[in-house]
């Protein structure tokens, strides 16, 4: 069972193994209420997977230990799972879907676990994982539905409401919902007053079901760029836990998500990954009543890989009008290329790419132009698109 | 005159107007030596420059308090200055070359500065300045060379001696020298063993030429990603402190610069502007004997735009291997691209791009196929080029 003596435990325990994160204030994020926060994506291996696998590991028997452990997963838990072994001297292998990214392989790799590619998807991991618990007599590190591991990643909590006074809200993103029990009991106990809200992505409501339905709920299929939170079915004791100690869940889209990685990026130079965002997203679009409060928001994690980053400011650049692209109607005649750079020019946009198309023009020697720009928000994008216009370009 | 006592009062008087940002230990970005960073791109303003306004404007007499403070930045300085005399209840006036960005202007504003927009450039603005001071009698805040600047940019190295025991080495970005003048004095007085090396962008060699010819000289331009140390000419004081404390200055390229901006992203999780990953990017490609060595970077500040990120990261991954294009001519005949396609897909490649070029081809029937991919490294790419042209493709 879940103490808060488990927890305190917790917290001596894992002192040397990892850091403790500490709540800074965001500002310009969310202009409405008072926001911090608790950045587990600086933790040490990026995510606060390491705490609850390090306690896990921690409690362990000798006999044990002896024995090593064994977790599934292509994420920030198996990274937690082998920094955590390797730091407590004991053996860990990893199970992963043969189609996990060589990046994630090196990584667990490299903080000294022992990788198995098993051919397939993470079910089929997942079943090896468990057929060589039981042949070898590894110890299963669960990602999330195990008291131990709830017990360490509820140290964020303790370390909250050590930094700070006053707090009224903690949100917390959910995928298992190992982070938000540890979170949402240690807070009861101590400080029952302060809300916890929950947040998953509206790809991957699997809590969010299960709570509102009163039992737990398996999702066909998930889909999200939060992938951190992207589980099927809640474990049976963190859905015990949220349904018990957690306020209210909200649902964030991935484009929410996405504004909240870039918003983090320019307020607080911080990457985070979607999962680790989910939590900023819910309050910067308002999903709970927070005007005027004090609210910490856990950024669970930074490990998003760079080519998905690149994605996702792309298309915050694209909906925040700072990229934009005109595909302009021409007649095919010299000159029309240098006419519309001057204006773009004059207005102040910087073209980053230009590309002549065939199509469907209304004349025969019609062509269509794109122009790619670098803009500085939508309004100046309307003044271009205007000015072009009024010099008698079409615009499609 | 600076003074040790300076630079600790300014300390105390900074400790409720800035940050203290803790060393962090940073791993798998220099593996040959213990490297730790200051990310003082995690201070309030996005920048270290706040330390040295703040305490300049904090030792100001209540009669120069009452007139305000002048500076003229488009950047770091501005934001600092900015809000360290809304901090103290001042009035602040930023002069500004109108060609400034908007965002800059908007950022400075948003601290609770005044904006005076300047025709011209930078040294236009620079006099419209001097002419305010002259006569409104505002005092003029230096961005570097000033001894009460400088002891407030000190203040950095007194949190890394008390972070960190037995450092081998700091490394520290120059601009006009004003960080690394305070840094280097204040470690030598403390503890003297301590080496301190500096840092230029190769666009931007002001300091490091001078200090070689031992005389101040002034470059005709400069031209760096690393803007915000894009300096022409150092300062006085400061070439007079980096000349004396500073055990040796070494260059960086621009793609040397972007190197470790992504390795700050991928492996510490945070953003830094191309000047706060000069010291890394240093560290990172061995401009300093720093085998085995316990190692401080200063990371001076993070506020790069989205835009600029953005590039970065491209070319970040085209560098690594991670993002690829092709041409492959082609003989313009049905089920080409569905065969490189195949191919490409197989190998693990995943395409992000196509376009069919004409051009200068063997056969009158040919054309240009570009192909972009994301893909795993070099090796990856290596082994879809050679698949495609085993297969019959020419790829140019």
């Amino acid at each position: 069972m879940l103490s808060l003596d488990k927890v305190f435990n917790a917290q001596t325990v894992l002192k040397n193994i990892i850091r403790e994160t500490n709540v800074v204030r965001a500002y310009g994020i969310a202009p409405d209420c008072e926001l911090y926060l608790k950045p587990e994506n600086l933790q040490i291996t990026g995510s606060f997977k390491v705490r609850g696998s390090a306690y896990k590991i921690a409690m362990l028997t000798d006999e044990e230990k002896k024995k090593g452990v064994i977790a599934c997963s292509a994420g920030n838990h198996a990274q937690g799972v082998a920094l955590a072994a390797t730091k407590n001297g004991i053996k860990s292998l990893i199970c992963l879907p043969d189609s996990a990214p060589i990046s994630k392989v090196e990584a667990t790799k490299g903080y000294g676990a022992e990788v198995c590619l098993v051919e397939g998807c993470y079910d089929d991991a997942y079943a090896k994982a468990l057929e060589l618990r039981d042949s070898e007599g590894y110890t299963f590190v669960h990602p999330f539905d195990d008291e131990n591991v709830i017990a360490g990643q509820g140290t964020i909590a303790l370390e909250i409401l050590n930094d700070l006074d006053n707090i009224d809200a903690i949100v917390v993103p959910i995928g298992g919902g190992g982070l938000i029990s540890g979170i949402a009991y240690t807070v009861k106990q101590i400080r029952p007053s302060v809300k916890v809200y929950g947040v998953q992505a509206a790809g991957a409501p699997s809590m969010y079901n299960s709570v509102n339905d009163r039992e737990i709920e398996c999702l066909p299929s998930v889909s999200t760029i939060a992938d951190g939170i992207a589980v099927k079915k809640p474990g049976e004791n963190t859905f015990r836990y949220v349904s018990e100690y957690v306020d209210e869940i909200a649902l964030v889209t991935d484009d929410e998500v996405a504004s909240a990685i870039l918003a983090l990026i320019e307020k607080q130079k911080m990457i985070a990954e979607g999962a680790g965002a989910t939590a900023v997203a819910a309050v910067m679009f308002n999903k709970f009543d927070l005007k005027g409060k004090r609210v910490v928001a856990v950024v669970s994690g930074g490990n998003i890989d760079v080519t998905s980053l690149s994605r996702v400011i792309d298309r915050g650049l694209l909906k925040s009008g700072r990229s934009s692209s005109l595909l302009i109607e021409l007649i095919d005649k010299p000159g029309q290329l240098k006419e519309i750079s001057r204006i773009i020019a004059d207005c102040g946009g910087n073209v980053t790419g230009v590309h002549y198309e065939k199509g469907d023009t209304e004349s025969v020697n019609g062509c269509f132009l794109r122009i790619e720009m670098e803009t500085r928000d939508f309004e100046h994008v309307n003044l271009i698109t205007k000015t072009l216009r009024d010099e008698g370009f079409k615009l499609v």
